[in-house]
């Protein structure tokens, strides 16, 4: 049982909480909880730290099936939490590797671009959602939040282990490759004329969502196929990214379930 | 100019951004930005408060209008400032007082029902796009988490002010009143069998949101008048509260539109 904060392998846990470089340079991230835990691909567990309190009830000893924790003194994994009220489980997770390809491969995908979403918790939203309305795969610009922030994998409540996504080093060269493959590429945007509801995402369909305060740039905004907008009422200016792209992923798999 | 901290005024705001009995004891809530400032009625208007370097800036005079502002220093306008990067203009706003008849005169109101909301981000979200979505009222149970919260206040993005909103007693006496007046109540419910878009939201219509962690309680859901499902792909069990209410939202709004 590690019972110091000195421990390396506790020294290095924090880093990976605090750090998305020290994330990244060992391909890897945290996952807390039992849900996220049960919902990981065995294959991508690379080690699980459990509470000694967790240890004590028998449901978690058998939720653990043939994986073999490392067992922490509780003031101790108090640290290596993020949250105010750990569950006493936390894994640490090999990251997945799409290819462009990969993503693009599905018959009439649809896809969510993200330009620099900055708020964790809207990107771990819009992965959640995408899962549901059933996006095939989200692509994000370089500067967007780190898709491996605590915050971001814990509001995903798991999608992250199946949605498809890749950060690209810029949006502006993977955007015409979409559209020689017949994947119309939308941007919600003020130039828009008619409503979202008005065009046709039965086929290849993709959604440009742009940064929370900014919108999309105009360098991006310049390279969509088509421009639609969410019409709103009242003294409403915009909607909060995550809510917008919700509006567009349901509208599309509505008329996909046609 | 207030210089300290022991201002009786600073440590009442001071009390004002921490404690929700304090903010409801003397009918205010606290609002911070300029926009917030500019989209206030100025007859909410209490009181508002600048920092030194805030009006520095000509164009920041100019906007106060014939608002007399009391001028604060620097350090002390950092404490009274619930962000990390205040914009340097803080006002003390008079809450609005919306009867339940007010917000259902309108003809063919479409209403949201909280029950027990507690994420003040989600809550703020629901009233941004509220408003977007052309919704007349919002209706909340006494548990729900408090809309003057400053987080739910800032993600409602003005919408505060536009709004007309209620915390009622009991969810459960007003659903019948609502049933009386022919507004439809529906559930976004596991016992729902047609999806969502398969119902006619363009008469009096309510949807009724439940708690983030364990959806609406069976009393409640008892009382809908109609349950629905949002189809979900992937292994995904539900959205997140402020998304699935979105989904809905502009679902009405679309039937309303034609």
């Amino acid at each position: 049982m590690i019972t110091s904060t000195a421990n390396q392998q506790i020294k290095n846990l924090i880093q990976l909480q605090k750090k998305p470089k020290a994330r990244k340079e060992q391909g890897v991230f945290l996952v807390e909880g039992l849900k996220m835990f049960q919902e990981a691909p065995k294959e991508w567990l690379v080690r699980t730290y459990v509470s000694e309190k967790f240890m004590e009830k028998e449901e978690h000893r058998k939720a653990l099936g043939e994986i073999e924790p490392l067992i922490v003194a509780n003031e101790v994994f108090g640290r290596i939490s993020d949250t105010c009220t750990p569950q006493g489980i936390l894994s640490v997770v090999k990251r997945p590797a799409y290819s462009l390809e990969e993503i693009l491969k599905k018959e009439n995908p649809c896809l969510l671009l993200l330009e620099n979403i900055q708020d964790p918790g809207n990107l771990g939203t819009m992965l959640r959602t995408g899962e549901g309305a059933g996006v095939t795969g989200v692509l994000m610009s370089r500067e967007t939040v780190d898709l491996y922030n605590p915050k971001t994998i814990r509001s995903t409540m798991g999608s992250v282990y199946r949605m498809p996504f890749l950060y690209v080093d810029d949006l502006a060269e993977v955007i015409p490759l979409l559209k020689k493959r017949e994947i119309s590429v939308y941007a919600a945007h003020l130039r828009g004329r008619d409503n979202y509801d008005q065009k046709d995402y039965t086929k290849g369909t993709a959604f440009l969502i742009g940064n929370e305060g900014n919108g999309l740039s105009e360098r991006i905004a310049n390279l969509a196929s088509d421009y639609i907008r969410i019409p709103m009422c009242g003294e409403v200016e915009s909607l909060n990214a995550a809510v917008a792209a919700a509006v567009l992923m349901y509208e599309a798999a509505r008329q996909r379930r046609k």
